[in-house]
């Protein structure tokens, strides 16, 4: 099992962390608002579906899963009114790995579609809800049956460690410390993963059909800049200093890295030139502080839970459960020290795409 | 919530049942073969769909799921080398009520694609699954979106218990003592939800596509007759025999009753024709005895846990749960009793359609 999976399967959406890891992805969902209804609408206007088929990629479960949803059928409903049209119907396709509670989203679907009904108005179109388990990183969908696509907070995400030729010596991710073959292997792996997802995205994709992804990024063109790697570098104290104590093995920690990669504008933009089935339309880097909540107090606290559900399964696999308290104990207090002094950001790109 | 929700929601697919509810399921789904193979494959032949979308409607989550699966696949597999073409691409829908394990299923595919293609060979088309939760009993899918609509062991079941205006004292069920007006209600019921399930599929399936769907029914016109409402009664005495030591009371079994329809042939046709969508390619009734492993020693006894994963549910929504196990005592005794005397048997009628 590719490692992606065992982070998302043992709960990178889980129970842990919902409440944070939801605050920054609603965030960031809101911010990228524009660029996705200026996207939803031309889309819309150009191709006037009787069935509008949306797919979210990622779709994890929870709030966040309906609130890309809503805002779609919204701007949708807006512009068919403006054109004195029919409501179409709406066919929204879930995905996230298998091992993602679908059944979660399953169960409150009715309760969200009736308050749906009950903001937009008794003449929206039926909508059609399904889930579709699998990596994004294989075909998900039929052939040239989606108009939309929409993924946030998902695709930064590798489907693999990087198979690496030196050790990454201290580090569990890019860093400035890290041999130049370790960052040309990451960046070798995200090439070859979003190179695929576009591949398979265009033949999932009508003609004119359109995508809009928002994932970690960076503005730096230096793949192991801080913007980017201080969060991983801060878990990597931590861990380190389990080493100093003698309770993590050191060959343990070198050979435990993080399958993600923040890719920055440019490259986003090379990748998709070259593989040359989508036309850019808007490419956009974003910031949104750590401490989404701006809860000064907590502010260690809540980045520490947060990246404690993503990172833990990953931990856990390499390092066993038993050392995890401890690990995010420290990391906390570290996170909470640098919290202080400093008001790190998160870079977030979003490249909004029209299908050639 | 309706009636049938709680029952499925609660578990008419749950563990406890399931090894032997799957047994007399899966001997229903070979037995139907060959009326499927006929119809997947005229559908195929006429049709030749690049992508071939197929629904199953109650797939509930387990075996029996797959089965059908892999059996279609097969079928289409066969016509399409027997006609020189590339195997086209497969997208299955699974349809449950919202609180049916999807879960599961979703976890079980990656294994089961692998094994199917390790059968079917390398040239077999890409083959596409997602999960629909919703009762059939609504739309699910968009407009025209389907060739081929599946569903076993699902439709004997109605959207709700029908509305009585008098009481069926001593009853759970249709039975030879049941007042006329709660016949005619029970009819009336299984009229309207057939009739809608007919009139949304056929808004779903495009024409010329088809539906193979198999349930409880019975060959004699008379729908309070042994054959569909024996199983029931010996749960109702059951029941009854609690009411006579006082453990539950009169009023309250009097006001349950099982929302379930086994309709006859000659039923299904009148609806069929009645709403207007279909062509009726094959009706049959077919039989299948009520232990369908043939284990004579443990006959009752599976038979009562068969019958307890589908009606506890039901029945603790209204006795509550404290009488459960007390319950089936008294049932799988009687059941054994009776199965000693006579070879009961379950009638399942199958109907394949054309749309128009």
């Amino acid at each position: 099992m590719k490692v992606v999976e065992v982070l998302h399967m043992n709960g990178g959406n889980g129970d842990v962390s919902y409440a944070n890891n939801s605050l920054v992805q609603r965030k960031v969902i809101l911010m990228t608002k524009p660029i996705t209804e200026e996207a939803i609408s031309d889309l819309y206007c150009s191709l006037l579906p009787e069935t509008l088929c949306i797919a979210d990629l990622g779709c994890s479960s929870g709030a966040n899963t309906f609130l890309v949803v809503s805002e779609l059928v919204k701007v949708v409903e807006k512009e068919r009114k403006k054109h004195k049209l029919q409501s179409p119907e709406f066919y929204f396709r879930f995905n996230d790995l298998p091992g993602n509670d679908f059944n979660v989203i399953f169960q409150s679907l009715g309760e969200f579609e009736q308050d749906l009904r009950n903001q937009t108005g008794e003449e929206l179109g039926p909508c059609f809800f399904s889930g579709v388990p699998g990596s994004f990183y294989t075909r998900l969908f039929p052939s040239k049956s989606l108009h939309f696509v929409h993924s946030s907070y998902s695709l930064m995400w590798l489907s693999q460690v990087p198979d690496l030729i030196e050790k990454n010596k201290g580090n569990i991710y890019m860093s400035s410390t890290s041999p130049p073959s370790v960052i040309k292997a990451y960046y070798k792996q995200y090439g070859k993963d979003f190179t695929n997802f576009l591949k398979y995205r265009s033949e999932e994709l009508m003609k004119g059909g359109k995508m809009v992804l928002t994932f970690l990024g960076r503005e730096n063109e230096d793949p192991s800049s801080k913007e980017c790697c201080y969060i991983w570098e801060l878990l990597s104290m931590a861990l380190n200093e389990l080493v100093v104590e003698g309770l993590i093995e050191e060959e343990k920690l070198d050979a435990f890295n993080i399958p993600q990669y923040t890719p920055s504008p440019a490259e986003v933009k090379y990748i998709v030139e070259k593989e040359n089935s989508f036309t850019i339309n808007r490419l956009e880097a974003t910031r949104v502080h750590w401490n989404a909540s701006n809860d000064h107090i907590n502010g260690g606290y809540n980045v520490s839970r947060c990246m404690r559900a993503v990172a833990e399964p990953l931990l856990v696999s390499q390092f066993g459960p038993k050392l995890m308290d401890l690990v995010f104990q420290k990391y906390e207090e570290i996170v909470s020290y640098c919290m202080a002094k400093e008001k790190p950001e998160f870079i977030n790109v979003t490249v909004s795409l029209t299908k050639n």
